[in-house]
């Protein structure tokens, strides 16, 4: 059932990501889009429902909101993709809501499941957690009057060592969980492309009494999720990358239903999080709806919120179950390859910081050059038609997306890579000759 | 300098609002459209930009944060509009922000602004204000432990009365001054059309050493705001409605000049607050843009900021001043003609509860009718191609735009009502025959 849908995405070709370099005959050709870690494809079928959209706004102005012709009334737009991304990320519709951005949720989804006291107050995260989320849970600590350098527990990989060890990650809990009130890790790893073990490390922190998060951001339609079943409290997401919506677009969240009728935990609110049904009489007597959508503030982005529904109608066709078989596959065979074709002619040019054991990791690669600087590599492989993400110094992170990225994708890559090193050698030892 | 702005934007028709009843040879005529205090017009370049924007992610992918054909590379794409949106509401470029949505970003500037201490805690505003502005501020007094019975110091009308007296709202700061820490208006009232005197309430608050924050969503891109001169401390607002920029789009913040580099109050940090030239360095050591770009969070959504770009486009060609002479013309207009042509015939059918003092509204008339119930009257009068805003059960509020709106539209709009009006009398008495 994968067959096809990579005919379901717009590929960016050779020609216009690099007009300059890329070759008469291959200017329509499609690039090796190996970068949905950072920005995923646009779904085809995205334009035409912001061109629907367009016309709505146009041809009825403010009467879009009850009476659209395409059955998609904005006053209930996130309707059109809730269910649809509860399925991706394993859980009940009314667990999940569309909304805002990311860091926007981590904020928002703090203040009801952050509730320090003198003896809990503390947040155990990555050291070196995606800077939004580090800035984040600081000024957290900072707003509830904490210092950082107290109430922060950062688990680090080990002295050489590059990724966390799932049973590092449980002592440190073990060590902290009294006084942690929140333990909060990304699903995905953002640099080293890492996949925690969400179950065990959310078990493990319930039984010490913490509140366990989740920043899903690399991880949501990338690798299986059952948030539902296993008892996560709340998560949040941004759906640019493996979501395929579009840059800068909504946000996703999630509350365990165990918590999503409760109102003992404060929230701040918003007209949007408000019961349907009487959210116009204009009362101002806050009646939440239940569940995730209880925390929607604002209404939301139409555009954002069809691109989204685009992408999300392209995952209907398959299952994250099945996405995942190929994407070990595919991310297996990158890793055969760079073996095989790089690192045997160029031994040591790179190592891999991602995982081997294919459970801890998603599909991404990230390949850290001990040259030192990327910079030029990336601007050659690109010139070839390899469209990948560069940490500045040294790493690129490679992603090949099982929705669209194919086995020869991967070989293509590995053969540019290749190719270009071999060129970078050759211009060194005639430059040093 | 206004000649030919409408053309600048997309005026729904009668076929399309209203297929069942428009007349065949009117399918093509434009609506009377007096809902820009909802929903703001497309304007007609919008269409254009969200193209591109769509051909650059599937032609680009995520190269567009970096490298634009067009020259908005999405990394800086706020960086299109907050100059122009500064212009607006009379702040310099480094007090705006573009970003979130209206309740997210009175909640953002709650966290540094709303300080409360055991002696100053309260928060000042009005009994009606929006439900969503209601339940936010609500929540944000229990987030701080308080009961909003106590914390919030609501201002109502005099008993018969619908507006609020500036004296009167002065005189509430007088009263519980010392207690409280942040005053909040709206700007222009959502339900009356009411145009507060920003710069007296705001300096009287100032002299009791309040904090002093304002909800612009219905004042931006209606009425002139000079928020650096009135030194007002904080702002925010939508810009879906008077600034046209579609269902749910970005919102804006203004932070004042005076507070833009002060880091003594907390905020709620993410990564796109970040200073720009580090962001992605990935250190994880927050250093704020300074002025209100240090209160963003997440990168921004492409396609509802370049809408917001084509709106304010068409505000470059004019001047908010510009705008507001002929507002107060139009507005007076439609004034003078419900009185002449409406009111002579069916005495006493609405009042209006829109201040006549000038000064003291923006564009917008809200008619409160006596019969109690709107339903059938907004029903009719949309037949007949007039779209404006029904806030039941008994309110219809007109908002003729200088932008868009005609003298033309204003006097159709006044004949159908009449019309309409006709025909209910002529059915009601041929009932009662
Ligand atoms: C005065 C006022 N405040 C707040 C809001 C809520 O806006 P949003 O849904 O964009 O947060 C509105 C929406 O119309 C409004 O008119
Ligand atoms: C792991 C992670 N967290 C947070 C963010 C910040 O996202 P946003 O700008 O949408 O808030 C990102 C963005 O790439 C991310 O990868």
């Amino acid at each position: 059932a994968l067959r096809g849908l990579r005919a379901a995405f717009a590929l960016p070709t050779r020609g216009s990501v690099a007009p300059d370099t890329a070759p008469a005959a291959e200017r329509d050709a499609p690039t090796v889009y190996l970068c949905g870690n950072s920005l995923g494809l646009q779904p085809r079928a995205a334009r035409q429902l912001v061109l629907e959209e367009m016309d709505v706004w146009a041809q009825r102005g403010v009467n879009g909101h009850f009476d659209h012709p395409e059955g998609r009334p904005w006053v209930a737009i996130d309707e059109t993709v809730v269910g649809k991304m509860a399925r991706v990320v394993g859980a009940e519709a009314e667990e999940v809501a569309v909304m805002n951005s990311l860091t926007v949720n981590l904020h928002l989804l703090m203040v009801p499941f952050y509730r320090p006291t003198a003896a809990r107050y503390k947040i155990l995260f990555e050291e070196k957690a995606f800077p939004s989320d580090h800035y984040a849970l600081e000024s957290i600590a900072r707003f509830h009057g904490h210092d950082p350098a107290d109430a922060l527990v950062l688990v680090s990989p080990r002295a050489g060592e590059r990724t966390l060890r799932t049973e590092d990650i449980l002592k440190k809990i073990d060590e902290h969980g009294e006084t942690v009130a929140v333990v909060i890790f990304s699903g995905v790893q953002y640099y080293t492309g890492q996949f925690f073990d969400i179950k065990t490390i959310t078990a493990h922190a319930h039984t010490k009494g913490c509140v366990v998060g989740w920043d899903l951001a690399h991880a949501v339609g990338n690798v299986p999720l059952w948030l539902h079943d296993w008892e996560v409290d709340f998560a949040c997401w941004c759906t640019y990358k493996y979501l395929n919506s579009g840059p800068g677009s909504i946000g996703g969240a999630f509350v365990h239903k165990k918590h999503g009728k409760s109102q003992d935990r404060p929230r701040l609110a918003g007209w949007w999080g408000h019961d349907k049904v009487t959210r116009f009489k204009m009362d101002n007597c806050f009646v939440p709806m239940s569940g995730a959508a209880g925390f929607q503030l604002s209404n939301p982005s139409v555009l954002n919120t069809v691109c989204l529904l685009a992408s999300l109608n392209v995952f209907e066709q398959t299952t994250m179950t099945e996405l995942r078989a190929k994407s070990e596959l595919l991310t297996g065979y990158l890793e055969l390859l760079l073996q095989d074709v790089v690192l045997k002619d160029f031994p040591g040019v790179f190592t891999i910081l991602t995982p081997t054991d294919v459970a801890q990791r998603g599909c991404q690669l990230s390949l850290l050059f001990t040259s030192g600087n990327v910079n030029a590599l990336h601007r050659d492989i690109e010139a070839e038609g390899v469209i990948c993400d560069k940490r500045e110094p040294d790493v690129l992170r490679i992603a090949p997306v099982p929705l669209y990225n194919s086995f020869g994708d991967v070989q293509r890559f590995v053969e540019i890579l290749a190719t270009v090193l071999r060129r970078h050698a050759a211009a060194a030892s005639a430059g040093s000759a």
